[in-house]
């Protein structure tokens, strides 16, 4: 069974949230382990396998996984009967991944940009800025209520999560309000929040 | 048949290269157009269906992919037979889509960071630095001529890449050196490069 390493209140609650919807919670293996925090309240963990110390890692003793994008695109395919991703042949499967790859290279960059009150030319030149994401998100919202059409995705839970955690970061659109609260009023979403509330 | 936008001597350089090695050049179509470069020398392209007018875009008429990463995983699942990919049940599938978003959404991201020579706290807990970048590539590398074993994937390809753009930040490390001249030394890389120089 494969192991997923997550720490309670990190990036990996996303993916626990994604096993819930799924239906994997009994066929994957949750570790919590400790994450260094901003807050200097914990620091890393030696029993955690991956290299830099991060989460979420999910291993089944041989290959293994890391980065956000990269789990939800292997656990969807992996157990495509959830309905929650897009298979290889899918009429959407390039919205699929592009969603995905957006949010880890460019989404999540310019959301810690911002948060740290960095800019360059450089920077824009290669991720433009969140004006330029909030604008995508508002197009693929535009008469649907999640991002590939009626019903959640894997990427409706990747693209809204940082939201949960950066407030302050919500643009003042409507739409993608609408659809960030769509998200976290999920049983999944509230299940787990709760969880990782009680453990720590 | 799918039309992929693209930009001499770009990031998009990259997804031709891949196009050429897999033996798709009469499976898609090749449209350039221009894009903002840093010089100043020419702008964005109104026939780029691309949102924001970058390189590479792959789109059938319907479907679309966007991201370099997003563009490797969406070829190399629909054309197996190349060998480049690993699909969906691999035993190497969750390295070779860690290797996708690693790229995009950490090295990547610490390249164009370190060109710019920015640093800040809450840019190395999320991205760490590319002292970890070439650590994980060395490992990788260590026993090995590519990322995922004995012969060339879409994986070396694409994080060997910015280095034929970036030789500065190629780090002094003999293995990691000489999987770059291996990757460059391809004939799919130098034909494209030609192509390329000789478009401009």
């Amino acid at each position: 069974m494969p192991t997923l390493y997550h720490a309670p209140r990190s990036r990996s609650t996303s993916i626990l949230i994604l096993v819930e919807e799924m239906g994997l919670a009994d066929r994957i293996d949750v570790v919590n382990v400790t994450v260094s925090r901003q807050d200097g309240s914990s620091g890393p963990d030696p029993r955690n396998p991956h290299p830099e110390k991060k989460v979420p890692y999910l291993t089944d003793g041989n290959d293994h996984v890391r980065e956000r994008g990269a789990l939800v695109a292997y656990l969807t395919d992996r157990f495509p009967e959830s309905g929650l991703g897009r298979p290889v042949g899918h009429a959407q499967r390039g919205a699929f991944l592009s969603w995905l790859f957006y949010y880890q290279g460019v989404m999540e960059p310019l959301l810690v940009l911002d948060w740290a009150k960095i800019d360059h030319p450089a920077l824009h030149a290669t991720f433009r800025d969140l004006d330029a994401v909030f604008a995508r998100l508002a197009e693929a919202l535009d008469g649907q209520p999640y991002l590939l059409g009626g019903g959640c995705s894997a990427v409706d839970l990747l693209l809204s999560s940082p939201f949960q955690w950066l407030p302050d970061a919500m643009p003042e659109h409507p739409a993608i309000q609408a659809w960030i609260s769509r998200c976290a009023d999920r049983p999944a979403v509230k299940a787990i929040a709760a969880r990782d509330s009680a453990e720590q």
